[in-house]
């Protein structure tokens, strides 16, 4: 029994690549029945959190990057909006209450087949502490965040974006490519 | 073999429902291997497409729906950006070729687990004409819009926030519950 030949995806034996009728991608097709598997990009939700002028970071605890630290975000789940999302992945991850506000930055991920969809929130109260997945927790001012370590590139865009909008309503921001200079 | 019992997700007679190690979600896991199957919402990209003052429209040659008028949309693949399906749907849906402007409209629909994210296109020529799903396909004015023949509440959403709007860049727009009065 192979369950994950193609990286991502399940694929048991009963199952085939082949184009479905007036479709034009290969598809997982069940050889018995004809069920269709389709697989789509999946969705990241999360968001920078402050209180006052902090910001909320967590120490990831599980793989990828043990050890860096990122913006609370992961899979969205199914029968849930964006924004419950968010706050679930804030309260899973860093036990943090918040407002969730505008849509921060849309970033694509293409070669994992990602969206991230990162919203700015405002912390209930100070109160923060890890959840299972996490090491530990911290409220920073601009000049302690860890640059260094962090996740992923995504962490830094979100979080300098945040710092040039204030966490104010616009148009989301999109993938940065550039380098910014630290402060 | 019955691969579809769960509707919309795959359940081949090896996978069993359980809660993995730390996690707080069912899933559906391979009772051979332990491969966890992780089912996720899926997004729609789609654009609201315009030519001068008209819109780009498409009548659905497939279900669900068949014979009521959208934007260009449909899911998003795998290993592509958001706006690059958006476009794509465009060509396959209605044969125009169009720039993606900016994100107008972001939907949640967490009953059937989408989340919508409809960009605001110009076409580049006026040209256009119906793909395999498309019944036909039409450039209309405001006044020629039929609002009462549109196949979901998220299409008349788009084309009025498009138009309030103008196709300019802002903060996107959700989900809408009123009932806009016909112009």
């Amino acid at each position: 029994m192979v369950c994950d030949d193609i990286p991502g995806t399940l694929r048991p034996p009963s199952f085939a690549l082949g184009v479905p009728e007036g479709d034009d991608h290969e598809r997982l097709i069940c050889t018995s029945c004809g069920f269709i598997r389709y697989d789509n990009p999946k969705i990241i939700v999360g968001a920078v959190c402050t209180w006052e002028s902090k910001v909320l970071l967590v120490r990831r605890a599980i793989e990828p990057r043990v050890g860096y630290w990122c913006m609370p975000a992961g899979f969205m789940e199914l029968n849930e909006t964006t924004e419950a999302g968010a706050a679930r992945e804030v309260w899973e991850e860093a036990r943090a209450r918040v407002r969730i506000g505008p849509l921060l930055a849309l970033y694509n991920l293409p070669h994992i087949s990602q969206v991230h969809l990162i919203y700015s929130a405002t912390m209930l109260s100070p109160d923060h502490a890890p959840g299972s997945e996490s090491l530990e927790t911290c409220l920073v001012g601009w000049g302690e965040i860890p640059w260094g370590d962090l996740a992923y590139p995504t962490v830094e865009w979100a979080l300098r974006q945040h710092a040039e909008r204030g966490g104010l309503a616009g148009a989301p921001y999109g993938n940065r490519a550039e380098t910014y200079a630290l402060p």
